[in-house]
């Protein structure tokens, strides 16, 4: 990964330094469960653990002989051999495989790698979590499609975030129960060399139970949902990204991922605040599926192993786990940082013109109306002229979108016009529904006819008090998110 | 392809009757050419021609027969040996290995489905032209990170669609040239059975060259860039998608896709105008872009050929011309029938308070700036500082950002007392620059001392009357879009 | 899917017949627990019950009603409106919204599908592990790279598959636990509609539990997984299909897959047994992969839902399912049918000459080596320098390595000169170094001095009787396979 | 990319440090072309560009101001703006947009990128064009579906390798073509800081040609094809590698990669000559499928530009370029050293026993037997049935597929009893047929009553002395190659 994006623990991990000193981990448990079977004394243990840990692995001399012999394993082996006297030489890597010392320092890796993930995972909850309760009763419009649907709180979309990144998160930690195993089992995985005892023996130094099966190697099946739970949050950050991204949209912002004081938004216009955080994510949402991708191709492999999956190792889980690590750290900065803006949402609320509450209002005239004739189809159709009706163009408008500007001139004109006009008051499907007057829309298909029939049904209606009560009631937050409630107990805990 | 979203005339040319009447045609073709190097007569050839093209394949028989043998084409040559004499059955499939016949007839399918293909997306391409040409004088603002940035033309909007389909489309025609190849060079691709003269001119007949250098196969590099140019149409129809859904965020929609009068947006929520076919063209680009890498993975195979690509070819081809022709089709129903709003994007460069121009702006301030020693990075801050200025909130919205609510009935009266107050008039970065009124901002770093001694300097600069009037000229549409000109003329021809 | 590849089963759960089935289920559901909180009558449910329950669903009514209004599940309950009377239509899909019908459903579809995976791959599992037991004793060379490496049992391999295929079982089976939740809360999913209580009673007649957190969704983060497992499962069939593939290599295949009386192998070549349903395994995997990648893809959507997951559903799960269930149906015929040749694979260990044990004997030879002052690396190179040896090709191959034919005439000759000369008797490691006898060899870095000085230490080791024995011992499939048997205790439970 | 992988040319080409001085060449070119068109004088530019060139970038300046600004390339402006005095700053960037500079840059990145390409791409074909034309004549089996198929040369399937890369060239040279568009049209791609004459001018001296209709950016899809084109080169790669491993398999290899005199296998088995280049080359393939994919799902953006593309590029663009590289490295080398054994591909030709010629042999028997009333379809049965009597098994083998052993004992004794016993005479359907000695098989449908009339006939048709020599003629390798010299003249322009 270039450094811009790395993770600099990550980056540790996958080093060959860590990688050559888990080899030796490797080696000398092995050893050390030899002594406890019996195999070997102990004075040879203290030995040659004492010899390989004071000597630091000499990397230049590894690469080299790498180079050489194109083995890195074997290379490694002989880098240690260097300084063990003969008679010692023979207890390293003892009728053992490159695999059988590869796989335990392999799967410690991605336990590591895990752990940190773990870590800024869990304070991006924490943190989401408390983003939910402060903005709580914060009212704002629900989109689906993009449309403003019905009122919710913003605390309770945060909600939301943090339900699906738990969701996967359990994927994860379902995932990562494999990562128990792992094998010593030999070139071929019958114990050629190592035998089964020996092998529970050394995996139970290293932390680690047997994979019985195994080939050459543990199947690769056994890592990919990992990378597939991992690619997974990246993509549901990314949701989380697009839902900012989409209330920071300039005109009327929701809400904003932080802005450093000396940030600067574009090189040629001064005045922008881009987004650009939660942008990158969606790009490292991309590389997070692809780097998974190459890990899933390398479940198959040709009888007790071929060696593709070697290199894709090296490159996509340290890639993947720098994308991961890096896009809940920007998103925990993004979110700890987000500029929340309650008085724009409550204006976008105003500006819906009441339908915010269309579908409760649909289910009220569904049912006030039933005494008075009126199908479901109708209460639907009523509230869908209104909201029509609420959101009718004015006369100016009309005539630009007839007939658009057909030079600069003339839009500079029409620019003129508008900066000129006020818009017209704000109406209201609450108001036009109890005052019954709704009418005609070019855009739905209703008779003259069946508008006023409709509206002499509404004014029965509302001629009764307690159903006028009622439908005002609906138009109040406090009743529409009623039950959130529930939601924030269910999830947080909350009270 | 499920029935909801298959084309019927690509369903047709990918069915089995028709693939069976192609390999007819190759294997008559075969026979004709040997006719014309004098191998066979023509009267066999007029015999045998007769027979078959007068005797329709009976599939019901041939699948039974492929269940049997496990062998679709063996078992079509089974089928039409039924209707020739002995004498007559040698030339059928003579010397010719399966994918003899079935390559040619595969090529004439990818011909035909992107002929279609291309009747399509050149009315798609009319009617993006006509758009661009009818909105070229519509201003609004651009976006760039979801911000407003400089001012341009809705038309030049749809031009720069049109633009990016042409590359697709310029792309798709440099992959289909490799369609002009076929082979009938035999099991291995060295001639083992038919000769290459009699490929040659066989071949000919059907309308290809011969393609040197098979194997059993034509290498399936030949195919991958035509499905990669087909799922990229479709990744560029999501990106118009994409952006007439952004357009058609409610609250403030500069355009909708067509909504027929009896549609219903939600079963729910009647005022809703969803945005399903758009959306729909993202989940066809998700498939689109996956079918192709089905046919992308097809490249390798083993050796002279194994069998691994037929499958995959028999499902990802098809449903990748349907899911191309159903993308395009849907999104020339969204373009022809667009809504689109001349008056909210009039209404949104209004609101967006001379940030239009912001660029433009720091521009001339750089310039006329320096004979008062202003620095570029001064010009700079000093716009920004301004259209940080003309958005400041006001106190009551700092309130309810500061304290959101902490209950549901303190939201209820919050939202009362939005709803009672009318937003404080529009102030501009074009009169609050000339004005000298710019202040600083707890969001930038500028000190008190930064900002008076800016302010000095604009009012300077604006006592020059030349000056301003260069100033106001710059927040005139027509002189922010002069050059969209140019570009209607190279991409369109347009005068 | 097309007819050819389709499951019937998996089709008709996916049908539009049964999702419109479990569409009026979920209704009927809501309404049943409406009676039992007291908010309907007993009589009420009843009475809409038997109706809709006895009257089936015109599907060509909704099918036209969808064209109209584009709205599926609106169309539906269009359809079934028709037979309600006005007093009882308000309670049909009463305060809900299209998901909440469509989600439980889904659901079940789902989980009826997943059943059907599991009854076929218990199946397949049962059938390998009677193969591996079968095979438990029939030897054979293992390989790794391709190339002969230690000897392991037929069985063993078996086994390995079987044990991959548990790993994916339980991954499966991890990812299915989510599917014990729906939803009913609404259009954005803070019970706007139907309340806490309702949901989770309407749910439990539906057998699921309510998932707190929802959209106007479930997140697909909670499917994607389940498609993971699935295409990962195919992705392991392939594996084993490869195996079959490269053990079914005319020549000397050791198991071929099962060949009906009937079947052709190819049009052009009467001989010929193709690998054409492992082939096909490897195509499957490739599109099972892709299938599973869109359904990824719809991790991320807008706020509070948007629609581009859909059409993706409708196409990518069942098509996924018909594959995993073609995969599993095939890899079961295949390997209930597999032909299995221990005679050539033992053949194969005797052509080896006595490599099989090569790892084994340069650990031996590393142990008795010690008091003659070899070291490991020398012994190393010993074993490989004598595995060269016995492979020295004959002065005839040397010379056609050398200097290939220039002409067909010269192809033709050496082609004759082969046909007529036996190959040289069969040597084997096994002896060479018993009987001190390895040689230089030009692929190889050792000097004649070396060489002599390894060849008379191996005669000291050799003398000694007991030294003697214990090498030939190693040579000794019992002893090769000694510990096979605890990898059959633990992975089968086998004694 | 990891050290291991990397191509440090190719490394340079992505350095920060290039890419620096790439955007201050285009800064550079900018302000030439004012000169040119007499915006600017002469003198400062000489002035700008005389400073500039000699006081190289400051990487860790610009590295720290990007950190405080977020904003790499406006940080560049910085370090640069360093060192002009404020007469001199505002020609520097003057009136562009960031991705005005980046855009020249990126694309010179990638043509320079693709030379590297282009040079190791045209030294690997010329070194498989010698491989070709070297094995012109070394006859060996073709080989579908892993089948011993008909007969080719060694040269031949060389040649389908070259023809197949050929294919990928010419893909590739078709998706560099828009490389040489380029723009500086500004942030929203209307012209709002330059002009389209400067553009023209400044883009002249860069090498581009103006891109009409970008927006911030060229659009991705111009970019998407190359990384496809590349991605199908490794992967053709692939297919290569894959035919060597297959080749390779030990046992009898016919051909291998290069092993280094001093390299080792195996660490356990000193024995093996693993096929680590080829296999790495399938993972390299994989890397580089997914690297193209991330830059493919680059494509749709946000109305006049988003970000998510730029880390993906910075990432993707660099290591498929690395992998792409390597693998035609790698592959270079492998193909240079490969060893060909022609003794073992003569030996497996006359191990297959004929078979061969099975599918001339068909022919000719379907013709000849016209006169003796056999059917096409008798003719194909009468050879499968040959073929499958030269195979017949042993009665030892039939003996133990039937029973295999039941103990390690049991193997033991098997295993002795193999090594103790030779192999049967080879026999072949060249003289089974021509001697009529064909025989029912158990695994063939074909009554006694068949193969008597079968035998029958072709004692008959064999008795003819001429029919005789044609028969044997059919078995000669220069008869069945004899086409082949077409391909050579075709695709390698070879006499």
């Amino acid at each position: 990964m270039i450094k811009r994006y790395e993770d600099s623990e990550i980056a540790m991990i996958w080093s060959d330094e860590n990688k050559l000193n888990l080899w030796q981990k490797t080696e000398l448990a092995v050893i050390k469960a030899r002594v406890k079977l019996g195999y070997v004394s102990q004075e040879i243990f203290n030995k040659i653990s004492k010899i390989l840990l004071k000597t630091p692995i000499d990397l230049d001399w590894w690469k080299k002989r790498d180079n050489e012999i194109h083995h890195d394993l074997q290379a490694f082996i002989d880098e240690r051999l260097r300084f063990l006297s003969i008679d010692l030489q023979r207890f390293l890597h003892e009728r053992m495989t490159s695999y059988d010392t590869e796989e335990p320092a392999f799967s410690q890796m991605l336990k590591k790698s895990l752990s940190r993930v773990h870590d800024f995972f869990s304070e991006l909850m924490q943190d989401i979590a408390k983003l939910a309760l402060h903005y709580r009763y914060t009212i704002m419009n629900a989109r689906t499609h993009g449309q403003e649907a019905e009122l919710q709180s913003f605390g309770k979309r945060c909600l939301t975030w943090y339900r699906e990144l738990q969701v996967d998160l359990d994927n994860l930690k379902r995932a990562e129960k494999n990562l128990c195993f792992s094998k010593l089992s030999g070139a071929v995985g019958n114990y050629g060399g190592i035998d089964p005892e020996l092998e529970k023996e050394a995996l139970k130094i290293l932390g680690f139970k047997p994979f019985y099966g195994a080939t050459q190697i543990i199947p690769r099946a056994v890592f990919a949902p990992i990378a597939q739970a991992l690619a997974q949050i990246v993509s549901t950050l990314n949701k989380i990204a697009i839902d900012v991204r989409l209330g920071a949209r300039s005109g009327r912002a929701i809400c904003q991922e932080p802005f450093a004081k000396k940030q600067k938004g574009s090189s040629k216009m001064p005045h922008k605040k881009n987004t650009i955080s939660t942008e990158q994510t969606e790009g490292m949402a991309r590389m997070a599926n692809k780097f998974f991708q190459m890990i899933m191709d390398n479940i198959p492999t040709w009888e007790e192993r071929s060696i593709e999956q070697s290199c894709v190792e090296r490159v996509a889980w340290p890639d993947l786990f720098h994308v991961v690590v890096r896009s809940i750290k920007v998103m925990t900065k993004i979110l700890t940082g987000l500029r929340v803006y309650p008085d724009v949402m409550i204006q976008e609320i105003i500006e819906s013109r009441g339908c915010y509450a269309a579908g409760e209002a649909k289910e009220v005239l569904r049912e006030l109306g039933v005494e008075f004739g009126l199908t479901s189809e109708e209460a639907y159709r009523i509230i869908q002229l209104a909201a029509f009706n609420v959101f009718r163009s004015t006369k100016m408008a009309q005539e630009i979108r007839e007939s658009p500007p057909t030079s600069l001139i003339e839009a500079d004109s029409w620019f003129e016009k508008f900066k000129n006009t006020s818009p017209p008051p704000v109406d209201s499907i609450q108001e036009i529904i109890i005052e019954a007057r709704i009418e005609t829309s070019e855009d739905l298909e209703a008779t003259d006819y069946d508008v006023q029939r409709w509206n002499s049904v509404l004014s029965k209606i509302f001629q009764n008090q307690e159903n006028l009560l009622r439908w005002n009631q609906i138009f109040l937050p406090s009743y529409l998110l009623r039950n959130e409630t529930r939601l924030f107990q269910e999830v947080l805990g909350a009270k």
